[in-house]
């Protein structure tokens, strides 16, 4: 028999519509999964099963008397927990943080809650949302369902093995330079980096104003984009001044036609792995039997843009984090500090320097998006690593345009390696055009069924 | 008799265009009265009469052919001698830079050239653009027409000096933080400060990324709109990130209402001088007799963002001078070095935090914008001063907005103070509604007269 965690978001908010199943149900369902195999994961910090069991009951009401709030109504998610959650503590994936109780909702908490979703808890991350492993020192290590003792990916690591693992329909993670594509990837997900300014930050720990956002994961494209009709809007009490006043549409027609679309691939020599290589050309064959037309697209260093990247956030990681590195005796993990620290003693022409890289590809980005409409790449140029291998130096070498620029920036599931972990394909479009990444992405799932595969419980349990 | 000299900017091209003036009468006039006056005033650093006299009789062969490019065809205009004009040194008002020739025109310069407008030379300057009373250490202060022995204010000092002293009919400046505002109201000139990212920069000696641009100052708004027109406009080559292909129409209607229209008053308390109080309050009691709508606006410590706006500055101004303070020998003027060694000093994170102050500011405009359609207040706090007083510390108080968050602000003149020094009125609007501010500058203009009065020659030689 199927269990709840077996279904996508987009099938179980179709059960949950049609009566088939019920908010508790659901909620039941994967308390029941989490009990089971998150001892292993370790993805969940704080469950809040009181809160979740309360918020089916009155999605159950509204269901009975036909008044859904919306596709999301009764549907489990989770989320970072470095969003705030009223009344529940917001640690940052920070040790000393564990009693600071969120006084209210992050934006996007209430969004989720207005729009009936279920909060099932907080989930793990890198400390400080400063690393893409996931080897937590102060909460242990999250795991990736399709292999334990190898990372989820990082910082959102906690997001995509519970998703990945069936623990929570949907979950939020946030993404500075890869945060929620990298683990999308690793996880076998899809997951949405939003253009810069589209969902909002209120309620996110701070780490960096100008690269920072927050996006979902789910199992399944159309997953994202339900989650992100919720999460996008304009938010007047937000600081970030990157919002715009926009609407986007986030239906995903039936039938999404590729034909003659110009989609830019990204050269590459970044040194992917030959597994990703084989996965990309394949994905690159599938988008060209749907009519696409490919085209070589140069956008510069991208290993330069990497690094330019962690020098943002560095810089203002360190300003977000000023309290806390004032006091030398707080316990910051060993790979945390030293990239705050040396965010502190940044000289600022080095980060003008990197601002005006940023603003020349902006530049470069806006020519080249004159020319095809999507870039492709792989996500990342490898798989899931072991913990104890840790994170490759260029494994963020393709998120930093998005972050820089503010370009959507989608990971979906393109195959996988020799070892069976997943992999991803990575669809970028020019801001606020999210709609766009996610109707092509949809066009290249239906077309594979790489999505539709599963970890075994027996690797994760 | 009235000379070329005293005819404002759009009586000139009427002039020209009815062909009651040839553009080589004009361009004699004005080089006649560069010769009689300009020994004292020192606004010219270089005179270019070959490629002016040259310029102008393509532009009388065109008037004669009934094809004249436009209505800038065969006025005399001038540029700050921070823009590139084609085989003629860019000495940014630095020394060291005398032999620095310019290989090409500046985007602007060829904007002004194509349009028919004919070119009498560079300007005096600030040193480094990096200060407001042009008391220029290498080529001699330029003085003020008002007033020799006082400031033309800066850093676009001859700007102000020549138009207000009858020698072109309108020049460009640039504005980090007030360098044209400033000229334009201790000149008794109108200037604008476009919206960043409206005026392409590429040509322009780089100071400061983030805050600069170039702009219009001429006797008369109707002038300011007319170059604006020609000036405004996407530049694919330009690595100014904050363009935008915004197409915009500054024809000024001759009856523009603004019955109705509110206006934000800034919250003064900035020490502004009792004869400049007293004027913008006449200036705000015409603008109600006229139908405005006045009510306070808060926006804020305007003294904390020029001193942010100031950082923002030095810091990119220290990466764009980097090789030149790598010379420790090189004669920087001693109140420039300073400053741009400062930003060389500056810890990243005081960078950051100046950069979130100005994106806040942003926000809280937004707000302010959604009630009134501009903002109100007096340009400077002070007239004009004596070069041995110097600028006071307060100068640039209400400039520092427009540069940090990309507002249209137009200066134009409001009265003369005890002294029968030229005060100046600041309007300023959203991003991107430059013709507002010039529309409702104009109609302000009509109903007062402050802008015919002109400096005596007596004062000027």
């Amino acid at each position: 028999m199927r269990e709840i965690g077996d279904l996508s978001l987009s099938h179980l908010s179709a059960g949950i519509q049609q009566g088939r199943i019920t908010p508790t149900e659901a909620v039941e369902g994967y308390l029941s999964r989490i009990a089971r195999l998150d001892e292993t994961l370790n993805s969940f910090l704080t469950l809040t099963p009181d809160l979740a069991q309360r918020a089916a009951r009155e999605s159950e009401g509204r269901m009975r008397s036909g008044r859904p709030l919306g596709p999301l109504d009764g549907v489990p998610v989770a989320i970072k927990d470095l969003l705030d959650l009223e009344g529940i503590p917001t640690t940052n994936g920070m040790e000393f943080l564990r009693n600071r109780v969120a006084s209210s909702d992050a934006e996007v908490t209430r969004r989720l809650k207005a729009a009936g979703a279920v909060l099932l808890g907080k989930l793990n991350m890198h400390e400080g949302a400063l690393g893409a492993s996931n080897d937590n020192p102060h909460f242990g290590k999250c795991h990736n369902p399709w292999k334990p003792g190898h990372s989820p990916g990082g910082s959102s690591g906690g997001s995509g093995s519970a998703v990945a693992a069936g623990l929570c329909a949907g979950a939020l993670g946030t993404d500075n330079m890869g945060s929620i594509r990298i683990p999308a990837a690793f996880c076998g997900l899809a997951g949405l980096k939003p253009s810069n300014g589209l969902v909002s930050t209120r309620g996110m720990m701070p780490l960096s104003r100008s690269t920072g956002c927050i996006g979902p994961l789910a199992r399944g494209v159309e997953g994202v984009a339900m989650m992100m009709a919720v999460l996008a809007g304009y938010d007047p009490d937000c600081v970030d001044s990157r919002q715009a006043p926009i609407v986007l549409d986030f239906t995903l027609p039936a039938d999404f036609p590729l034909r003659g679309m110009k989609m830019g691939v990204l050269e590459g020599g970044n040194g992917e792995e030959p597994a990703i290589r084989n996965a990309f050309e394949q994905a690159l064959q599938v988008l060209e039997a749907l009519g696409a037309e490919l085209r070589p697209v140069g956008i510069g260093d991208q290993e330069n843009y990497r690094r330019q990247c962690l020098l943002i956030i560095e810089a203002e990681g360190a300003v977000a984090n000023e309290e806390y590195l004032a006091d030398p005796e707080l316990p910051l993990g060993g790979d945390v500090r030293p990239l705050l620290e040396y965010g502190q003693r940044m000289p600022a022409g080095k980060l003008v320097k990197a601002l005006q890289t940023r603003d020349t590809l902006s530049r470069r980005l806006e020519e080249v998006f004159r020319e095809v409409a999507v870039l492709l790449s792989p996500t990342t140029p490898v798989a899931s690593f072991s913990f104890e291998q840790g994170a490759p130096d260029n494994l963020a070498v393709h998120m930093a345009p998005a972050n820089l620029c503010g370009l959507p920036a989608l990971s979906l599931p393109m195959g996988f390696d020799g070892e069976g972990m997943p992999l991803g394909l990575q669809i970028q479009a020019p801001p606020f055009q999210d709609p766009l990444v996610l109707r092509v992405g949809k066009a290249y799932e239906q077309a594979t069924d790489w999505h539709e595969r599963r970890p075994g419980e027996s690797g994760a349990g």
